[in-house]
């Protein structure tokens, strides 16, 4: 059978161009929109948020499939760059989320052959498992570098 | 002619199920999974990350349309809902974000008739132009309440 679950945030404005947000497990921040959009600098913005999504949840499913391909992980770090699309009629959309994650794995003598297709295979799993990944419109494309440390 | 704008995001793995994530904008705290999905209550999820994006978007649109319709905002307080589906093969997906808008207008004698059709124009707007509602697969829903004092 196929279930559900459901996830919350609640926002407050605050004035001006400021507003508030409580996330379901806990965090609270202020937010704002970009500088260039009547916005403010240092804080969340609706923009950040969503390549930040997209972001987080390919490096949780990375983070679950690595432990499931019993790879050894060393560090892990992902650049994402999300690209609007601004339409004549002024609507927008991201077109799609570049994530180029840098990826360093451990091998013993035995596995130096096949570590590194392990790990893509084991990125390839994460994407496809991704809630976010699932949810959004943008085209999702995953540029790694892997670097294997014996 | 259309045109495109980027926006970033930098994570960086800290070990067990803990990530740490840089805004393009500025800010940076760490992440997890929900404490149900082997993460840790308290800090930023790709959940509630996703459920946040639609919030702040939808939340900084109305913001801008008030104005445009110069209507009189004094307060903007949102709840809103994320529903997943988990598929039987394990693939999940965002089926729907419910947004639940309490607004406070205020208005004089001669706008009173006119200040919630407006409100709800201006409401459908932010809606339209959301760059995060526009780049989603679910479906959004938005279902305020109005209040109107003098």
């Amino acid at each position: 059978m196929s279930r559900t679950a459901t996830y919350h945030t609640r926002v407050t404005w605050k004035g001006e161009h400021w507003g508030h947000i409580q996330m379901g497990n806990g965090p609270e921040m202020d937010f704002s929109a970009p500088p260039d959009a009547h916005g403010h600098p240092g804080v969340l913005t609706p923009e950040d948020t969503f390549v930040a999504a997209v972001n987080t949840c390919i490096t949780m499913m990375f983070l679950w499939t690595t432990e499931r391909f019993k790879l050894d992980l060393v560090s892990y770090e992902c650049e994402a760059e999300g690209t609007k699309l601004i339409e004549l009629d002024r609507t927008e959309i991201f077109t799609s989320v570049t994530l180029r994650p840098r990826i360093v794995l451990r091998a013993n003598d035995e596995e130096r052959s096949s570590v590194e297709k392990r790990a893509r295979r084991a990125l390839e799993s994460a994407q496809k498992y991704s809630l976010v990944a699932n949810s959004v419109k943008s085209e999702i494309r995953i540029d790694p570098v892997f670097e294997v440390v014996y």
